[in-house]
């Protein structure tokens, strides 16, 4: 059985070369927001979920995106709304959120 | 599928405050040992490895400490000749290196 239920890797890559990178999109506060509702759930810990800050995770042109595992459900997601649901129906029920996944083709 | 067939975190947590972190033993050097390696091998990209940056994952007994997900397999290591064995039997051959798991019970 997995350490964590689902773990969740959001990328917080900034770039500062002119390339689009995920912390121009609101990575940090979804990230943010993300790690506070998961807490206030009462799902943070070890058999249930761990929200994690990670690095780029090289589908950029999907961005921000998040990962989910050990499911390995992608996400691209706008604002807290969004985030709000993944919680709810992934995090807290199981439910992967349809309208968010990225596309498998997404890369960098 | 999952996106990348193996998908490696690496905490790379630093602490100011007294208290153990992964960046005091050598996490910097095993991240960019083993994302040298997998890139030498011919492992990097979609269907592949990705061997990523990522904040605490709240394991520090057993720092430094690595994931490998889908399948969820916890490490442990010391030095390069650890990740050495990680990449050529766990990423490459698919076989996880019994010696370098972290124990199921070792958390914060």
């Amino acid at each position: 059985m997995s350490y964590y239920k689902h773990h969740v890797f959001f990328c917080l890559n900034q770039r500062d070369n002119g390339e689009a990178s995920c912390m121009q999109h609101a990575a940090q506060e979804g990230f943010a927001h993300c790690k506070a509702q998961v807490k206030a759930a009462g799902l943070a810990g070890p058999g249930g979920v761990r929200v994690n800050k990670a690095g780029c995770l090289d589908r950029c042109a999907g961005g921000p995106v998040a990962v989910v595992y050990p499911e390995g459900v992608w996400y691209t997601y706008v604002d807290e709304h969004d985030i709000d649901e993944i919680v709810e129906s992934h995090l807290k029920n199981g439910q992967p959120v349809e309208r968010l996944l990225l596309p498998p083709n997404v890369g960098r």
